[in-house]
């Protein structure tokens, strides 16, 4: 299907998605392909940023921004396609902290970022540099340019995330999660104009880690407010699909704070934010006992299609409080 | 031949280098290899060094320091073996500054290097890190830890270093150099007691570029004064053979100067300063007529017997001095 073609089927509706990493991006990459040029905003979050061998590095962005470009290299699952590793087998040769992989390609990314940013240059106006640069036409934004580090508390210490999640492999035991400068960082203004757009279709909370990667977004000063004030409804989509999660260490984390793996969880953690959820088909018998409307359908994305899908089913779930009893 | 083997042969004479990038480079290399272990100093010019994509880019000691370790590409004849360019694809792709070519693994040193220097080393305690992790048994300082800067005026304005040498290819007619912070900067303290060592067999200035490699050492506070009051002979390896240079813009630049591109030129620019030259075979009969004693011998380093040979040449010569009429 060439593009031409793509693009006559696309639908108009304007979307608001809220988004981690890998999980997230890969419905986010749904909702580009599916609704009208320039009609998504992805507002990213930042909590997983870092600082590593100087250089300023933004996981999620950058897994958002290789998603919608295309680049992601799509079996490994995250970084670049046609990635090579030999920055990393001569930092090892020189004794660098080896614990974090830096592809060559990927590595052009943080450089360029982290001088950017130390030239001025704030962490939107990078990432939105980047994005066009690559072609993508989607507004993307860090939730916020503060700086908000999350902090993994747990039973061998507190933490940074990244060290939690990549050097630590997940294992330590969650007992719970900071998200270090939140309260001096404010939403991007991108984010609330987005939020208060009258026009807006959907705000759309992709089926990343509730706990590690919404929460953050969730935690900014105003953002809770913005979200009720919102006039389009928030979807909510499940990224827990018949009690497991279907990447990363959301279940293991749910199980270590002591909260049931269902959608039901996900339902409470998200109460008086959301306005629908939509949960995968297995889920159903549960779904009909929430206190909130659900939308049932096939919410795993393993294809390009199942992408497209969903994002349809998202934006046409959104549309249907519009005309009846949401929003 | 092993490493043992070679070593039964080397000569316990101890040197100091005064060295640029490719050229002196391949000397340091023969001293290196002829010296017993432990016994080489080379003080390197850092004027080329410069700031790129925000990292802190010292070649000459890349040079030297990825030659002494038996990873530089001999080939290409700069950088690393085995290097790969992915990193400046996909700066280009990001519309990054792409006029200098930085490889995967070089990248490696330039990143580490700057973060460290950030984090608080100087630049030499970096450069002895690197050699040493690298195995190197030789003993690299900067020559100094100041920042001294080469500035080329040329007919096209006064240009940065690696502006006028990579991006403009050394285009541009040369009508001064200059060394940006050099009064200000002092010789490393190595450099300085290498240099009033009264075990030195020899002082060598190695077949690099007069103007633009050695003269940001020479010019350095009291380099000269500490040059002259040494014990050991300075001996200069001549990097012009018959009227041309070996390598690199040195002849264009001696035009441009309204140099003549002869070995009496190269004896001229050194003039109380060294005790002795090595020339080649080609510039014998040029060599007669010079004021300071000269050695001739085969100067040109294709093969690798070639650096050492001619590096044995050098240490011979510079004890035929201690011997008689030089010091």
């Amino acid at each position: 299907m060439s593009d031409h073609e793509q693009r006559g089927d696309r639908t108009d509706a304007r979307v608001l998605a809220l988004c981690g990493g890998v999980g997230g991006a890969k419905l986010a990459l749904g909702l580009y392909r599916t609704l009208s040029s320039g009609r998504l905003t992805v507002a990213i979050n930042t909590g997983d940023d870092f600082e590593h061998l100087g250089l300023h590095i933004s996981p999620d962005i950058d897994t958002v921004t290789y998603t919608l470009a295309g680049l992601n290299d799509t079996e490994r699952g995250w970084g670049l396609a046609e990635e090579s590793w030999q920055f990393m087998s001569a930092l090892r040769g020189l004794g660098g902290e080896a614990w974090f992989q830096l592809g060559d390609r990927d590595l052009a990314t943080h450089v360029l970022r982290t001088m950017r940013m130390k030239a001025g240059e704030t962490l939107s106006q990078v990432t939105s540099g980047f994005a066009s640069r690559l072609g993508i036409d989607a507004t993307l934004i860090p939730m916020s340019d503060g700086a908000v580090r999350t902090t993994v508390r747990t039973n061998e210490g507190a933490l940074p995330f990244q060290r939690y999640f990549v050097e630590h492999q997940c294992k330590p035991q969650v007992r719970a999660i900071e998200f270090e400068g939140v309260l001096e960082a404010r939403p991007h203004p991108k984010l609330l104009d987005a939020l208060g757009n009258p026009e807006l279709t959907a705000i759309v909370i992709c089926p990343s880690n509730p706990y590690l990667s919404v929460d953050p977004m969730l935690a900014l000063p105003g953002m809770r407010e913005a979200l009720r004030r919102a006039k389009a409804p928030v979807i909510a989509v499940s990224p827990i699909v018949g009690g497991e999660a279907i990447k990363g260490p959301t279940a293991k984390i749910m199980r270590e704070l002591d909260l049931p793996v269902t959608i039901r969880s996900v339902a409470d953690h998200y109460k008086g934010l959301i306005d629908g959820l939509i949960v995968d088909n297995v889920d159903a018998a549960e779904a009909s006992s929430l206190d909130v409307r659900v939308g049932v359908t096939g919410a795993v994305m393993t294809s390009l299609e199942d992408r497209d899908r969903l994002a349809r089913t998202v934006v046409d779930f959104a549309r249907s409080f519009k005309a009846g009893n949401g929003g």
